[in-house]
Parts: structure tokens; C-alpha cells; sequence
């Protein structure tokens, strides 16, 4: 019996450069097709770190030589990321299912998701983007200021607000292709981020979106069964990298929150994949969230692997 | 009664820069709102010779500056301005229905087009993009490999092959949304252009797509009532520019293709539009295509102004 999904595409599923992404594209949508092929419905969502980033330098680069040409904001340079991954991933993916005799329409949903403007998120940027840098270019970066952080030991990036989602605009719009059996790629790099002012207007954030909570909040509206977050390793672990390191096959929402509170999930790594599973689980009984790798994703899905998060 | 309608929106609908597409976007949306209100069911179709120019110059300056960025080709910088573009159209759009207590959904659809490899169009690159320049700054554009042109005695602008639309990728995507009812933007830019090459893959081509050819074969493809191009003039005219100037408000594609072939139109300008128009025209009885000023949309449908070219 087919189910309906979620799934958020990590960073590793399109790479961080043009090239890199054409052929990320290809694996990913292999994955991707494997879940359709037995039979699941699935929307996918994606992030946009790198890919943000890097259009946001080229505009910024663009308007430091042409006067004319005025900064773009973050919230553009969303929208463009949506079609610059947009593409390349619903062109693998068709390519990808009519390779297997699956003619299933798939398209990109240019997708706004409202934030609030009161949102703590504004106060501390903590969403990395772009590409990493020495801490040389990280403290020139800042002197130009922008907010840097050190991200995870890998090196420094530029960061931004990560304001949380409150309300996808486009949701009808999602919710036609879906029930028409398409696949829809939403809510790419966590969303546009805008927030209502005067009358109807919806004014752009200066953010970027975390894409598994935007993720978890389609998976809501959709009404689906399953949340897949996909990220770098198959498992959830307490005590990540220690001698005494634990892989979790199942998490309730209360023993998730324990261990969060005890530190074993990175913060803007596994704790907010661990989060987002979390509120999907408790948002209403029978629902599963699963953290898995990209190439785990059909074994996870049969139970066979993953860290599920689910009621008790 | 209302009418299916296709509705290609020409430059002045958008602007060149950032703050201009901002307003510009704002009257677009009174036009198109107008059309829904009178209870058409509209479907938008946008160009993007200037957005898809900044982009490319803003991500060939990055690589410039950063080597280990590669150029981004054509087909990836219309991806890009069909999210730039959407996003604000579709954002105006929404705001100027609910203003109109009209909550009918909107969004932009990422759509690819295929041409084929072997179009003329390819070997003499017809389609301006990007800003104006002087001659001199031509000669330098030009001196870098690329072609350049006039463009309607307004100066000189970069130019590139623009081979015709044969269909469109996401079809199923869009006729789904028109079918519920929905308001979808598709086609941005005339389409990512793409063609097929082995198995089912589809590569991008380093082509802009005419807005209004791409816009044309929307129409037939979703068996629409009406073909909307807008333009610069109210009406087209015969001898335009000269005393002896005359606006036509009627035209047969006979009478069309006449005035066409004595030089009436001006290659690059109006010429597309009404080849555009006739090709919907004598693609099946009853099929009406109309030309005339975004403002006037609304009139024009309703058979008082424009130029209608339609069988006899």
C-alpha cells in the first residue's frame, strides 16, 4: 500500500556547484523514482545553502561594477534558486521516471511561505550560505557586515535569519498536483520568505527559510504519512562521534526531547532535522517522520533502516 | 460569457531593474485582475530579455571573479529569471485578486520548452537581451565572442539564437492547474529551452525563446479562446511611423501575411507578434489573437480596441 510522502532533500543531494548539481540531480532522482516505483506519492522539498549563496554574490558582484543595478534581496535570490534547482532537478527526475515507464508529470512550484516579522530568528542569523571560507575571508565578510559562523568544523560561511514557517502561500496550488497524482517540487530552499504587511501585500524577509521545518509544514497541510529528512549519515546517533556512540532505530517525541536537551544533536545540523521530525510526529497520531541517507530512503521507508520518530 | 485565455506580457510590463519590475508589476496585475474580474480564465505568459541579461552578466562577472564558479549557461539564467520574475508577478497578482475579493489561486509553474537543435535560429542569433549599450561597449561585447545587434534604434544590445518553441515540457502541469480553476504563470522567458537527446534526457540550449511564439503554442495547447499579445502600440499599423500610417483593427491571416511580406513589420519587433498571431488564428476556426497595450486588455477583449487577427 502506497503512501503519501514528504521528502526533504539534504544538502548532498544537490551539490554545491553547477556541475556538482547536474550530477547530483541524477542519484537523487534515482532515489527519488524508487519511492514512486513502489508505489508512494511524493512531494519534494529541497534546501539551498550553497546555490542561495552563490546568487546572492553574483548580484552583489553584479551591483558592486553596474551602479544600476541594485542589490538583490535574499528573498530574490530565493526565487531564483527555486528555478535554478527547480530545473535541473524536475529535468532529472522526468528523465529519470520515463526511464522506468513512470510518465508522471513532475513540475516546480514557485513557492512564498510566510514568516513573522517578530520572529526570534531576525535577532541572531543562524542559517549558513554560500561557500566556506578561511577565517581571514569570514572576518572580511563580517567587516563588510554581513554575520559569518564557524559551521560544524568545516570551515567558515556567511549565515542569515532562519525565521520559522508559518503558512505556505501556494499551498492550493501544491495540493492540485499532488492530488492529481503529480510530483511537485515546493517550498525549494525552505520557501520564499515573506510576511504580510498593509492590505494583502506580502513584503520579502531578509532570510532564508530552514527547508525541513518548510518540509514538515507542507507535510502537515498535505495531510501526508510520512516525512522523509534526508541528511549525511543513515541514523540518528546519541553520543555522535564518541566511543560510546548509539545509532536510534525509533525515537518517541518525548525521548527526542530528551536527548535534545542533553545536547547529543548539533544545532543547525541534526537538532533541527531532529526537531522538525518531532513536530511532525506530534502533530497528529499514526504520523512518522523518518531521518535517514538519500540512498536509504527505500529501505527507510519499508522499516528496514533510518531513525523513525513517531508516537508511542 | 467568459473566455479561455492565454495573455503574453511584453517589456513594459515588467521593467529592466529591480525597483521597476517592483511597480511595473503592480499595473500588470490591475490588467490581468481586470480580465479574471470580467470572469475570464487567464494564463501568463512573461518575456525576460532584460532580467535573463542581468542574470547572465551578474553570474559571468562571478566567474569571473571566482574561478571555481563556472559560467552559468542560457537555459540555467532563464530557470533563474522564470523564478525572479514569477515570484513578483505571482506575489502582485495574489494581492490584486484578494484586494478584489477574487482568492483564486496563483503560481508560477517552471516550465521547459523544447526546440530543435537543427532551427535556423541558431545560426543567427535574432533575440536582444540584457541593457543598452553604446556601440563602443558593443564592439567590446562583441570583441568577448558574443553577437550584438541594434535593437529598433534604441541603441545596441547582446543578442542570442532564438529557434521556435516545438512543445512544452510541463503541459500536464499546467492544463492541471487551469483545469482546477487556478491562475498559472508558465512558459517565463518563452520557456527553458531544452531539446531531447539520448534516452529521455533533455539538454539546455544556449537560446532565448520567444515570449510570444512560446505564449502561442500555450494557447493551442490548452485550446484557449484567445491569444493576448501585448505590445507597445494600441493597435498594429501599416506604414507605422509615416504620414500615410494606418491602424488596423481587423486582419485575416491572409491580409496579415501580405502586409508582412510588403515590410510592414518590423523584424524583431512587431513581426513575431503577428506571425504569432496568425500561426493561433489559422490553428483553428474561431481562435482570435489580439495585440494591443496591456491598459487596453481589457477593452480589447471586450472587441473595442486592439487589432484582432482572426479566419474570415
Amino acid at each position: 500500500m502506497g503512501k503519501r510522502i514528504v521528502i526533504a532533500l539534504g544538502g548532498n543531494a544537490l551539490g554545491s556547484t553547477l556541475p556538482e548539481q547536474m550530477t547530483a540531480v541524477r542519484t537523487t532522482a534515482r532515489a527519488i523514482t524508487d519511492l514512486i516505483e513502489d508505489g508512494h506519492q511524493v512531494t519534494v522539498v529541497h534546501g539551498n545553502g550553497p546555490q542561495v549563496g552563490m546568487i546572492n554574490t553574483a548580484m552583489t558582484t553584479l551591483s558592486r561594477e553596474d551602479r544600476s543595478c541594485p542589490m538583490a534581496p535574499m528573498s530574490v535570490c530565493t526565487a531564483m534558486s527555486q528555478g535554478y534547482i527547480g530545473y535541473d532537478l524536475q529535468n532529472a527526475l522526468r528523465e529519470e521516471l520515463r526511464n522506468r515507464g513512470l510518465n508522471r508529470p513532475v513540475a516546480t512550484v514557485l513557492t512564498q511561505v510566510e514568516v513573522d516579522p517578530k520572529d526570534p530568528g531576525f535577532q541572531r542569523p543562524s542559517k549558513p550560505i554560500g561557500t566556506f571560507m578561511s577565517e581571514e575571508e569570514a572576518e572580511e565578510m563580517r567587516r563588510r557586515g554581513n554575520a559569518v559562523m564557524e559551521d560544524a568544523g568545516r570551515g567558515w560561511r556567511r549565515c542569515v535569519a532562519s525565521p520559522l514557517p508559518k503558512a505556505i502561500v501556494e499551498i492550493d496550488v501544491i495540493r492540485t498536483l499532488v492530488d492529481a497524482g503529480q510530483v511537485a517540487i515546493a517550498c525549494g530552499g525552505g520557501g520564499i520568505p515573506v510576511y504580510p504587511t498593509e492590505g494583502n501585500h506580502l513584503k520579502g524577509a531578509g532570510a532564508v527559510i530552514d527547508k525541513d521545518f518548510a518540509a514538515e509544514l507542507l507535510a502537515e497541510e498535505l495531510n501526508v504519512d510520512s516525512l522523509i529528512i534526508l541528511t549525511a549519515v543513515e541514523k540518528v546517533a546519541i553520543h555522535f562521534g564518541k566511543p560510546q556512540q548509539q545509532w536510534l532505530t525509533e525515537l518517541t517525541p518525548e525521548e527526542a526531547r530528551k536527548y535534545a536537551a542533553e545536547g547529543h544533536f548539533a544545532p543547525g545540523s541534526m537538532l533541527p532535522k531532529v526537531q522538525a521530525a518531532v513536530k511532525f510526529a506530534e502533530s497528529a497520531p499514526g504520523r512518522t517522520a523518518l531521518i535517514t541517507l538519500l540512498e536509504k530512503a527505500r529501505e527507510g521507508i519499508a522499516g528496514k533502516t533510518g531513525t523513525s520518530v513517531r508516537q508511542a
